[in-house]
């Protein structure tokens, strides 16, 4: 089944489109990992065991993986989750060329992480995302980003009044329908009007939408503009993962993840 | 000392402006390396021992280090280039939002990768960047990259008859100004005219210029505009690195690496 495909599988079982960001910050790990041998993989072992039943896909960040430790933790990561049925979306906003994009690409390989789909940066052009999209992988594309700054490049108008953010979205519906990849793209909530109008442009593809929660965006916006069909994701992470940080009693970390996991399910079901 | 400096000092003791692309292709690594622990850390070692002395900096690239091996390696590789004077640029091309760049930047410290300048992709705006920019580091900013894919959207025109890499690069020079970073643009060598176009509108930034080799850029265009006050930087990674593959002995791999390097410093020597 293609990756779309699998996650409609998911949505449909789950009740969820909820996607869980495993950007296990160092600085911001409980004791009770901190004696582990890989820290990030307990820690991400344990809200996977909290959260699964309300997670459409775990989206870990490649930025908090990048040591030799934290390789085998991500490895970990994504056979652990496949293991509970959860597809994984590497969130690692790739962009290069020739044979770096090859290597990048890798890690949708079962030889390599097995990630189910990875984020990828447009700027490179089309040629730099082949790799990708040669694959039976989603690919998601950043479109508008949910940072204020997104708006310094990706909101400039590059002709007939369109902001390139809508021109990459556009872009994006072809690259879907040319290749074997599932496209995906990446639209914030913290700019509801920008979510419906690039949904106006691109009423086939499914959205990424990151920014509800600790970023504070739109929820219902979120799932009215973000669904193609049923299919898309409301990622959140540190709403997330790191819930338990408010929790009284330190055995309830874990299980206060699973709580924020289920209310924000339940919040954007009431929009589906 | 700044990057800039540090580079500069670099380049007039070398009198190469030239940055050899560690690139390490596992498909590609010659025998003699094989049955090491860390083949890749074996080979840039062999490789580092045969071109420092035509090397302004090394460029190792990311993708072909993500994993728990390739991460030592990695680590390896940057204490080894700079036990040997050269500077080292990640070639990573970063671009994420908040917490994530944050961590991402922490490549540049003593207590990460200890990397002395770091690629950034520009397309999530300003403050994607600020965790870099705020560093005493050099941020080398892609505006417009060699591959022919990088048309798509880079020379997209963003209003008074300019191209999207050419507003990147003008808004770079702003934040090299800003900024306590020493930015530099990556500008490929594929289209010279381009090259030209980015030199008239930021005569200050250094240029970090790939796509001479292997890619077959303009050698002559990429040092006449690459270099800003004698500071900038030519890239060439298997046309170095793999230069041995064509050997006659296997014995004399690593010496031809070296020749490689002798022979673009030379070459790019002529038009300084």
């Amino acid at each position: 089944m293609s990756f779309r495909e699998d996650l409609r599988a998911r949505i449909e079982a789950t009740g969820s489109v909820v996607s869980v960001g495993l950007d296990p910050d160092p600085d911001r790990l409980p004791d009770a990992v901190a004696d582990h041998d890989l820290p990030r993989w307990a820690f991400n072992r344990r809200i996977i065991d909290a959260t699964h039943e309300h997670a459409a896909c775990y989206k870990p960040n490649a930025a908090f993986y990048e040591d030799a430790d934290g390789w085998r933790a991500l490895q970990e990561t994504v056979a652990y989750a496949h293991g509970k049925g959860v597809p994984v979306l590497l969130d690692a906003k790739r962009g290069d060329i020739g044979n770096t994009a090859r290597q990048y690409a890798t890690a949708l390989d079962p030889e390599g992480l097995d990630a189910d789909a990875i984020t990828v940066n447009p700027y490179l052009g089309r040629d730099s995302l082949e790799p990708f999209l040669s694959r039976d992988a989603g690919v998601v594309v950043l479109a508008r980003t949910s940072n204020a700054g997104g708006a310094d490049f990706q909101n400039l108008e590059v002709g007939n009044d369109k902001h390139l953010y809508e021109y990459v979205a556009q872009r994006c519906a072809e690259w879907d329908r040319e290749s074997a990849a599932d496209v995906f793209l990446v639209v914030g909530a913290t700019t509801p009007d920008e979510l419906e109008a690039v949904r106006e442009l691109v009423p086939d593809l499914p959205f990424l939408v990151p920014g509800v929660g600790a970023q504070g965006g739109d929820a219902e916006a979120a799932v009215e503009y973000g669904l193609a069909d049923g299919v898309g994701l409301v990622n959140s992470s540190r709403g997330i993962i790191f819930a338990g940080e408010d929790a009284r009693d330190p055995s309830d970390y874990f299980s206060a993840a699973g709580d924020a996991a289920r209310r924000l399910k339940r919040r954007l079901d009431e929009f589906r």
